[in-house]
């Protein structure tokens, strides 16, 4: 029997439900296929700061180091979004990115035959969209230094913060990109501002000297105002969408947003080794917390990619993924993919449905 | 009569034909009304570099100073992309840009109802969009100091850039949009990252503060992630929306892409006085220069605009608007946005066709 040793960070809102039907269907895979998996909570987010002060508490970090992966639900709430910002979910967030250095975030937007009807893009321009962006996690402005709020010599003030990547961060996530794409399509399309930004020049330039590396892989450039046009005219014509923190982070939820069910929808965060963390793409949407009413189905597929990017167990990752695909099939719905014809389910009882499904 | 001095920069690619379109419209415009125009032409981006080696020429900025609007069409292309930074056609526009001091770009994306079938959303998701982005221009990570390649001490470059607004830049394009709401839906959705970035949050506490001056308009604010994704889950819930350079870069062409026909958007850039620049949102489309098949629409509403917002003449740009729209009900149509049963014409028949029609 394989053991691992798993984080679950269940968060805020609707992340204590939606995580509790991801560790069920673990469980079931769990001894379908021989693994077993010890599961530790912790605190982040807003649960964190009520109950230590902290959205990111130094046993959490620690926990997190010493296991194989990290599940994570969702942070936020009205409730703590005027806190100063040290002491906001979101800041316990990027402490956990960095001080695990997560460099690489893959969030995949694939549309689903089954929900195909929920974008809000025609069915013809969205009919087999299958795109995976790769962003960079640690870097960019999301971290640079000097940043904060400073008084001019004029007395006024002044915000700021720091866009930048050195070599060495531009080439690693690069390298990300390109074996990702290897495994896929086998094209990457890097997003940069390189007319107007020296650090996109810079970014530019050390993705186009990686590309001798890769021969099998086609790279093209895009400016990122164009990419974020042409995700809404011609979604298909992307693959592999590489790009830096803050330019994922809008790309990735456009991109998301295309399939029009981000209550779907997974994500990853690597480091150069250690766990990662797996997560939904969605929010912690606390109006509907406590309501059994959350879709739990991308805090079960980002159970799937933990188990393919994070434990290198595929086939335990593929059973998940037929389970949520057959669940579908038989017309199992909760509230935010509800359409004519279709069983509306709650949370549990969709958890329950994968469990039949598998 | 009330006479005008205009500067033409017709740029690059398809530039000239379609200012050559716009230019005819203001002359028969101008007769009707008995307003005057005198038009200069003056030379900017890849045709400014390979007339006099600069990409905005010390005569071009004079003369736009020294004018009542200036009429830009489109700049940049292939042959001029791999020229090192301070000679690409980008540099002209933005140190036009700062030259000038424009710092408001009000970018409308508004459905026609005889084009939302060119769009890639749904009818009923794009029918009656009608939005204005009012984005910063002259700020922010497009022109703040410390940027540039440097190396670290350990030898490796680091590509830097800095986003930086001070309180009076933010006041100032604060007030442009909530005046701007004024006139249209009385909304306004201020967009940025405040809940990773310092400067957004000096940006957020400002845009609070100045609404108090303004107790008819609705506030709202949204991070920029979440607006890319309502930009295309529900468009229609958007009236004004406000924001920084690079969030407006990227969110105004994503707007513009909602319509399905980024060949009929115009664009302003207005300074706190002096002259305006007025141009369309698309590119200067290099492959189709000089074949007669561009649209020269958005080129026309630009010149519309520019009556509008830079020489307070609203009867001509009615009439000009009320034209295109004449010529869109009559089935006119150029390749970019030709459907079945409507009538082909090439750049300049469609400019004879707005001459009919005015
Ligand atoms: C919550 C926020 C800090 C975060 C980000 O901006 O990275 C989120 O939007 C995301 O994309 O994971
Ligand atoms: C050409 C480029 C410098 C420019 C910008 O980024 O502002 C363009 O994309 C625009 O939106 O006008």
């Amino acid at each position: 029997v394989q053991n691992y040793r798993i984080t679950l960070l269940p968060g805020d809102g609707i992340g204590p439900e939606i995580m509790a039907v991801a560790v069920d269907v673990l469980k079931v895979v769990g001894k379908q296929l021989n693994l077993s998996f010890e599961f530790q909570e912790a605190l982040i987010g807003g649960a964190a700061i009520d109950a230590t002060g902290s959205p990111l508490p130094a046993a959490t970090l620690d926990i997190c180091r010493n296991s194989d992966a990290v599940l994570l639900a969702a942070i936020g709430g009205y409730k703590w979004d005027s806190l100063p910002r040290h002491l906001r979910p979101e800041t316990g967030l990027l402490g956990l990115r960095s001080g695990l250095g997560l460099f690489a975030n893959l969030r995949p937007a694939k549309i689903l035959p089954q929900l195909i009807d929920a974008s809000s893009l025609k069915r013809e321009v969205v009919e087999g969209v299958d795109i995976m962006v790769v962003r960079e996690l640690t870097g960019g402005v999301y971290f640079g230094e000097p940043k904060g709020i400073f008084t001019t010599e004029t007395g006024e003030k002044r915000g700021v913060n720091t866009m930048a990547y050195t070599e060495s961060e531009i080439d690693r996530i690069g390298r990300v990109a390109f074996e990702t794409a290897q495994k896929r399509g086998g094209k990457v399309c890097s997003v940069d501002k390189a007319n107007v930004l020296e650090v996109s020049q810079l970014w530019r330039d050390r993705i186009t000297a990686l590309a001798a590396d890769y021969s099998n892989i086609e790279l093209s450039h895009m400016y990122v105002d164009n990419a974020a046009m042409q995700l809404v005219r011609c979604p298909k014509q992307f693959d592999t969408i590489l790009t830096s923190n803050l330019f994922g982070d809008i790309l990735s939820d456009a991109a998301a947003m295309l399939t029009g069910s981000i209550g779907m929808l997974p994500s990853a965060s690597l480091g150069a080794d250690g766990a990662g963390v797996f997560e939904p793409v969605h929010g912690s949407a606390p109006d509907i917390a406590g309501q059994d009413k959350a879709n739990p189905l991308a805090q079960v597929l980002s159970a799937a990619m933990m188990l393919r990017y994070g434990l290198s167990q595929p086939v335990a990752a593929d059973k998940i993924e037929q389970a949520v695909l057959k669940v579908l099939d038989q017309g199992d719905r909760t509230g935010d993919i509800m359409s004519d014809g279709m069983n509306l389910l709650g949370c549990r009882a969709m958890g329950d449905s994968l469990i039949q499904a598998l």
